[in-house]
Parts: C-alpha cells; sequence; structure tokens
C-alpha cells in the first residue's frame, strides 16, 4: 500500500544540519541557486528538460542549495522577472538556453537588461566563430555575429564541445553578491562547461568542501541492502549523508561529508566507505560513472576469455549492452538469439526432449542454450536467458515474469531462476542485468577457488 | 557552423494567430497554465521531471498556453508563492507531486490554505484505502488517512492506477476563473489521470476545438521533408500549423488545427494529412503512437512471414528492438549477432575470402550475412548490419559511420551503404532505424511488383 501511494523518492538518509546562520557576508556559503531553462520547445513539450536535473545534482554535490527549477518562454521581460525572483531569494542563477543565432533567442539581451550593462561584440569569440565558418567553406551570416556578443564585465567560459561559450557575470547588490552564468542548451556543451568552468568557480568559493562517492551495487534491492548495513549512526557521527539511489537492478549508493578541513572530510568518507564495501562484499561492482557491462568487460579482457550469449527473453539486449562499451570486441565475440525454438534446436543443439518435458522456459533448456551457445561460437564462458517477458503466456506454474539464467564455461553448467514482474520492458531489463551479474560473480568464484 | 550553435529545436510552421481579445470572461480561452512540480528530490537532481515536458504536450495540444514549468521543495510557504503568481498571469495551475503520506508532503495543504477552505476527510477515499490494506492483510498506519484528505469545495479525480486520486479546484477571482488540479507526481498515474478527467475537463470548457494528428517518417531528415513537401501556405489558409519532431532516424510531423466548428476543422485537418501523405509517399510508416518495429511487425504478420536478422555493428540492438514488441514470435524468429569474424564465418557461412579481399565492412560481407542468417535460421527473409559504430576504427576509405546494411529472401540479396556520425551510440540507433526500415522497403517493393 504504502509503495502504491507514496511518491517515486530516492530513500535520503541524514542528520540535518544546523541552518547556517550567515549574516550578509561578502561571499555567501551555502549558496541558494535557481536553475532557469528558457525556451518555447520545452514549455510545449517538445523537449524534455534534462540539463536541469544535471545541474541540480552536480550543484548539490558541490554544496549549492537549488532553491527552485523554472522554465520559462523566449521572452525578454519574463526572463527580467525571473532573474529578479531568484535573487530575492538566492545568489546564483543558472540560465541555460536561448542564446542561439535566432530573434527568439533572447537570454543574452535579458541578461545584460538586468544587469544594466551593453552587449559588446567579443573579438576573440568572434575569430574564432569567423574561423569555424571558414573551415567549412560557407561563409557567415550576420545573425550569427550575435554569438559573439557578451554582457560588458562578464566572463566569457570556454566551451569546449562547441563554439557558444558560456557567459558569467557577477556584481555585488546590498551586501549580497550575484552571480548569473549562461550556457547553451545543448546537453553535453551545457555539461562540459559547467565541469570545466563553473563547478570549479563554485568550489573555489567554498568556505567548506563537499566531497561525495557513490558505489555502485547490483543482486539487492534497497530494502535488503538497507538491512544489510544495519543503522547508519556511526556514519552519521562521522558527518556523513547517505543516498540510496535505485535504478534497473541496480543500486548506487551515494555518501556525502561536508567539512571544513578537506583532509578530515576525505578521512571521513575513506572511513564510510571502507565501512559500506566491508558490509556488502561482492554485491558493490563500481563505483562512481562505471557500469556494469564495462565492468564485466575489463575483468574479461584481465582474465583474457570471451563471452557469448544466447538469448530468448532477452531477444538480444544482453548483446547490445555488451557491445554499447566501445572495444566489447575484445572479450565478447557473438551471440544467438534464439526467439523460436527452431533457433533453439537448430544453432545451440538443445534437445528436443528438454524442450517437450520441461517447456522452452526451464533449468535444463537454459543450461543447453549455454553450453550450446558456448561450443557453437567457441567461447571460454557463456550465459543464456529464457522466460516468460509477457504481457501474456504465463502459466500457473510459470507466471509472467519467470525466466531462467543458463550459465556455462569448461567446468560446469548451471541455471539460476528470477521471478520478476508483469512488465514486459521491465523484465527484459531486470533480465539482462541480472544475467551480467550472473557472468560477474562466476568470475569472483572462480577467483575465490583459486586463491583457495 | 549553424548547426553546432544553434539550441535542439523542433523546426515549427504556423502562421501566427492574432491574440485573442477577452475582456475578464468567465472562461477565459485560450487559457494559460502553470505547471508546478514539488518535490525536494526534484530540485537535488535525483529524478528527472519527465511529467512536465508531457503534460506541457498534452496541455498544447487542448489548446492551453504553458506559461512557466516550475519545480520547487516540500514548502508550504514556497508552495503558495508559486500559486499566486501562476494565477498573477494564468488561469490554471497543474500541481504534481507533494501528495504522500509523509511529513513532507505538503501540496494539499498549501492548496487548501491558498483557497483559503480546511481540509476534510472524503469517506468514499478513505473506505478505497482501507480496502487496499484490507486485501493485504496489513494495518492501515494513521498518517495513511491524509491520503483522503480534500480540500472543502474540490472535485476528487478517481485514479484509475492507483490509489491517490487527483483534486479539481476552481474559483472566481476578479471576474477571472481560477482553477488548481493536484496530482500525484507517479508518472503512469498522473498520465491517466490527465487523459481520464483533466483533458475532458478542459476541453469542454474550450468556445474551440483543437484536433491533431500526427505521421511518422523515416528515411530522410527534417530539412529533406521540408524540402519535398515545398511551401505549406494551403495548410496555413486553412488554419493548419505543423511542427517536426526530429527522433533518432524518425521525424514526426504533427498537423494541428483550431477552429469554432468541429466538422470544419476535421475536414481541415483531413485535407491536410492527404496532402502530406500524398507528397510523402512512402516516407510515411505510420501515425500517433505507432514505432517502426511494430508496423514492420504487422506487415510481418499480415504476410505470414518470418525475419531473422545477422548484426555485427549493431550488436543486437535490432534483435532488441524486435522483440520489445509483444507477440514478436509470430513474426521473428531470431538472430545472430556476429561480433567477431569467427561467428560470421562458422554460423553465418560468410566466405574467408570475401572477408580477406574486401573486409568485414563491406557490400560481400552483408550480403553474405544476410544470405547466411536467412538460411541458418530457415526465414523467409533477413537483414544483416556490419560497420565501424566508433569512436575508433576508421579507416580513410571506412570511416567511422560506415554501416553496409545487407538485405536477402528467396529471389535476391543486395546491400546498401549508409554514411553515419562519430558519436557510437547514435550510429547503432541510426543503423538500427534503417535496418528496420529496410525490411519496410522490401516488402512494400514486392507489393508494388506483385500489383503491377
Amino acid at each position: 500500500m504504502d509503495e502504491q501511494v507514496r511518491e517515486p523518492k530516492a530513500v535520503l538518509f541524514s542528520k540535518r544540519f544546523p541552518a547556517l546562520a550567515s549574516p550578509t557576508p561578502a561571499l555567501p556559503y551555502p549558496m541558494r541557486a535557481t536553475i532557469l531553462t528558457v525556451g518555447d520547445e520545452i514549455l510545449i513539450g517538445q523537449v524534455v528538460d534534462t540539463n536541469a536535473a544535471w545541474l541540480g545534482e552536480q550543484l548539490s554535490l558541490v554544496g549549492v542549495t537549488v532553491n527552485r527549477m523554472e522554465t520559462v518562454g523566449d521572452d525578454l521581460a519574463v526572463i527580467q522577472e525571473a532573474l529578479e525572483q531568484a535573487f530575492a531569494e538566492g545568489d546564483l542563477v543558472i540560465v541555460t538556453g536561448g542564446l542561439g543565432p535566432t530573434h527568439d533567442d533572447v537570454t543574452r539581451n535579458a541578461v545584460a537588461a538586468f544587469f544594466g550593462v551593453p552587449l559588446v561584440s567579443d573579438p576573440a569569440i568572434l575569430s574564432a566563430l569567423e574561423a569555424r565558418f571558414a573551415a567549412r567553406a560557407r561563409p557567415m551570416s550576420e545573425k550569427n555575429r550575435v554569438l559573439a556578443e557578451v554582457p560588458v564585465g562578464f566572463d566569457v567560459l570556454e566551451n569546449p564541445k562547441g563554439t557558444a561559450p558560456g557567459l558569467w557575470g557577477e556584481r555585488t547588490v546590498g551586501g549580497r553578491l550575484q552571480t548569473v552564468v549562461m550556457m547553451p542548451g545543448v546537453p553535453y556543451e551545457m555539461e562540459a562547461i559547467t565541469t570545466a568552468h563553473v563547478l570549479p568557480r563554485l568550489q573555489e568559493r567554498a568556505d567548506r568542501v563537499v566531497l561525495h562517492k557513490t558505489l555502485l551495487t547490483v543482486g539487492q534491492g534497497e530494502s535488503m541492502l538497507a538491512d544489510q548495513l544495519g543503522a547508519l549512526d556511526d556514519l552519521f557521527d562521522d558527518g556523513l549523508s547517505v543516498a540510496f539511489l535505485p535504478g534497473r537492478g541496480v543500486v548506487r549508493i551515494r555518501l556525502t561529508v561536508h567539512g571544513s578541513d578537506r583532509r578530515e572530510a576525505q578521512a571521513a568518507l575513506d572511513r564510510g566507505l571502507a565501512r559500506l564495501r566491508r558490509d556488502l562484499g561482492d554485491l558493490v561492482f563500481g563505483e562512481d560513472d562505471q557500469t556494469l557491462e564495462g565492468v564485466v568487460g575489463a575483468m574479461l579482457v584481465e582474465r583474457g576469455l570471451y563471452l557469448s550469449v544466447a538469448e530468448s527473453c532477452t531477444g538480444g539486449a544482453v548483446a547490445s549492452q555488451l557491445t554499447s562499451v566501445p572495444g566489447a570486441s575484445h572479450y565478447f565475440n557473438g551471440g544467438v538469439v534464439a526467439y523460436g525454438n527452431g533457433v533453439k534446436t537448430a544453432l545451440l543443439g538443445v534437445g528436443v526432449d528438454a524442450l517437450d518435458e520441461h517447456g522452452a522456459v526451464s533449468e535444463a533448456v537454459a543450461r543447453q542454450m549455454a553450453a550450446g551457445v558456448r561450443e557453437a561460437l567457441g567461447a571460454d564462458l557463456a550465459i543464456a536467458t529464457t522466460g516468460i517477458a509477457g504481457p501474456t503466456g504465463g502459466t500457473p506454474e510459470k507466471p509472467v515474469g519467470t525466466v531462467w539464467l543458463g550459465y556455462a564455461d569448461a567446468d560446469e553448467t548451471h541455471a539460476v531462476r528470477l521471478q520478476l514482474t508483469h512488465d514486459r520492458a521491465i523484465n527484459i531489463g531486470l533480465s539482462t542485468t541480472a544475467a551480467l551479474n550472473l557472468v560477474r560473480r562466476q568470475l569472483l568464484r572462480k577467483d575465490a577457488v583459486l586463491e583457495a
């Protein structure tokens, strides 16, 4: 019941920090920010604004509190009003979008007007623009010159992934520092400018450090993980906060520490990480931006092994996930999508007897598929999936969501059964994650046997 | 250059409607709305707010103008201020989130306070809640009773997908009708309530109808499509607006008509659709919510044909996309992910000569892969992909993004070459779409031959 009605929230554990009373400091910290997105196309739902969430996370991680996220249209007056409101309740506004060359791109003008400064053409940006056009042997139209315009007094933040730079402006009003940062709305350009320039500048201002690290786990849901970790008072007492961020079969656990001394903060973070790793053991497969398919790939490369897959219910999703990693050809030689039973028998050598006696979704068939694809493709190890993804096809004995995963190497074959959900896409996703994790766990087990 | 610096916007074509002067009407139309999202978890970037984009599109499609999207924290005063501002500039506020049972869920209280009405427990909601708990043999905790609370005078909008209902309130202030709608933040619940109750109520209010239809195209970029359609003045003169919504290899073209008479509006929409279909021909593969994989699947079922795939550069993505459709086993028997050359020769019968002479990324190998998988899996027709997805592996003759698609049926084999981008994920996505479209075009060509 609770699960039905609650909002989909990450589980957060933290002791509340006492509000930091900071009477009009020159560099107020923690800073309070508004994330302002400009663009008519967002208001009519043609584009989902993922920039705000990304910025929200990044700002939170350097200790900036986000008061508000707001999307407004390409309207000079409305943008100015939004800036007015944002600085009435905070110190920092990050604006994305509306910096292009067309007449409806008015962000630059709105910010300049709000700061009461004119726009001037920046020679360096202009010549970079002209060079870019020249390189493509195309004339630069007059309207593109606006891309070089900068409000007087603003810093230009180089764009590592494109031409339109970020712009950083600040002024002091009533003893409070107001900072505005403008960036293009193209996500990878915005992210590059933020990482290269905006976050370092914000961190420089901080009178306290904020450190964080995320552990990636697979194989247990968040409530089981929380049970396994027990009370977290030792972490809280060490000044750490803990967030559980669930995904499809993967739960990220993020530790954050705020402190005035970097070495102390780092030591507290290290203690917390060691505690989590000790209690979670092999459930942890990586850190921060790693992926399960990347980690499995690296483990295979390290051991000089090749993997093959035989997929029925996942229909190619396991192979697709493995090959999303550049260089996958160094450990993945291929797979068979054995959707029909005829393919299972013809290419994988699954026995007609096994299919008749146990059905395609069975331990016997999962094992034979794994062994068969391993042999057919000449791999060192292999995994197989067979199950009822849904929405139909279930029986009382094998309801929708029943999945068998098979495993085979030179020494052994075995299979494990999963009971998943009623949703086809979720079942395919969870089976794929579980199949990759099965490879990982088998490799770890072999390591342990070798060491013993 | 233009492509580099512009914001990622859909191309919109429309004659501007003259602003409708409407001096304080009882039912102002077009309505102006704010979409207000409540939740601390969104401000820190743990959840991407997709609800706002979905609502923005749905509201636009019934003729409501979205002024602003805004996300604020779980804070009573801040939510009230946001409502204040929203009604200062519009007539409608859609609030999602913050309706759960925990102490930080304050949306219900904030809206009731803003309207100046108390909350009362709704017996019907309460008994539904109690029944739900009883069915699970669990006691209902006291805090869950808050879920039954409704501001006095508000309508309860039944939730087809969950327990927490939507709440609809309205009042007239200074001759203007103010409407607020609260819904749970869980996307599928919010969408169900909006579709079942909110949009019909908004449409009832309209003094004009808004109709729309989306054509789905594949095989041409948006600028080529625009060229092929020529000037759209005939559509504009008929009161239609046209939006080009590009995706990964698929461009959606949406026609919208606003009018006072439903039959006239429908006739104009039909004329516009007929014109687009005439000029675009086979580039159109479907309408509205259809998918390319679904359309291809239905074409195969209709003709009683089975498809197989042999994938190198797409690594299982084509099979995965095909099997994302329930019932795919009626036309897809399977595939081979032939990532290593050994798999191409062993399972697909690709000649070592062809690999040596032309390389794996070549017309010869693409044709042999398609013919080979068709034979190995006993399919009626087959497609194959081989290419350099990147980011590395390119040569001057075959740069990253070079892809060959093979096709084979009982009568013929052939292959087509694509030159795509430098981005691995984009190349895999575009190759997958192109492979599915190759099947579609071949089936259409065979129909034409049979008819001739």
